[in-house]
């Protein structure tokens, strides 16, 4: 049986990508459905009733939901090319750990930069940049964060990489600056088929981010 | 070579019955290490530098943080005895699913049944009655949350039965009458060795929490 993989997704969401970038690297085809977040499709509702998020797979049929979870899944079901998770039990927590954070710690301020004012803006961008500095510290002189093989963590930060223009403009500072390793493994990664080909474009986003911030009624 | 576990914990912590429950479903012996929060330890911090939280699992040196992390670090080190997780990807990924949901939905609404008043506490109750409800409908009438086996997402909530007494005093509601068979199920799980002796009892978790609304300055 053909295998039938739909992903009901949002371009600019870095969660979104971690997905579409996972498929990619197993080369599996998906019909890539966007979705409305304003006006949420019936069929979404139906495949994530509990959380109502993208991104939604759905592998023949069935919903996973929960963008690391979808990783994770794609790379147990399609173990072809390159785990994305190492196999010694202790590195997998690792890398976990460091999804993890990124979810909890990361995610956060880059709200506050782009959609906060003054202090609490300012107070954002502190925090995203300590936190960026935590991931730079793991990452160390890898290539990737797993070592030479490109994987969960890796998935994980990389739809990041396409809001650092917008964050920077709204919070006035330099990643790179502050941390050229992380960003030349950035570059890195968009040397790579799934990643380039996932992501959308910077100037997109920084047009968008103006959009967005109406439709969420904070402008 | 003889095993080195330590965990670093703190007793009425549900995220650290979660550890505690997956050691002794393994027969792993630990070297339990209470833990002061409101003055943590060198030791602690060196060990979870990023969160500094508990639990911390030490195994022969070398830390796990997180505690649905660390559960999964356990089934995959000491793979004896029942998996907690099932082999299917999809199988795993729900319960991968339901685990995160807890730690998204479940634990939030506990903080404001026991730590706030009046309108903030109304809410908390109705939206963790809501949650609950979510979690009774997937374990329908199955044993435990994974089928026949007791697994991951029975670890991940087990731990919150003992706070149940203290949540249904302070929000004024039954939690048997909303969800009967969740507390069926709790009670199934707590005639297993491995819950039993990793839970508190609820009367202590009761006296408790007036105490750590004084330390935490919300009394």
């Amino acid at each position: 049986m053909a295998d039938e993989v739909i992903l009901l997704d949002y371009w600019p969401s870095m969660f979104g990508m971690r997905t579409r970038v996972a498929l990619e690297e197993k080369n599996i085809k998906f019909d890539y459905r966007e979705q409305d977040l304003f006006n949420k499709s019936p069929f979404l509702l139906e495949m994530n009733p509990v959380h109502k998020k993208i991104p939604v797979l759905i592998h023949n049929g069935k919903p996973v939901c929960e963008s690391l979870i979808q990783v994770e899944y794609i790379d147990e079901t399609w173990p072809g090319g390159n785990s994305f998770l190492p196999s010694d039990p202790y590195q997998r927590a690792q890398a976990k750990f460091w999804g993890d954070f990124i979810d909890k710690k990361v995610y956060g301020p880059t709200r506050l930069i782009w959609g906060a004012k003054g202090e609490e803006q300012e107070a954002g961008t502190k925090e995203f940049i300590e936190m960026l500095k935590m991931l730079e510290s793991e990452l160390g002189d890898k290539t990737y964060f797993g070592g030479e093989t490109f994987g969960y963590v890796d998935i994980a930060m990389i739809g990041f990489y396409c809001w650092f223009d917008v964050l920077e403009k709204c919070g006035n500072f330099s990643i790179e600056a502050e941390c050229p390793k992380l960003i030349a493994w950035a570059k890195r990664c968009m040397k790579r088929e799934s990643v380039g080909k996932s992501l959308p474009n910077s100037d997109k986003i920084t047009k968008f981010v103006p959009e967005l911030k109406k439709k969420i009624g904070i402008e």
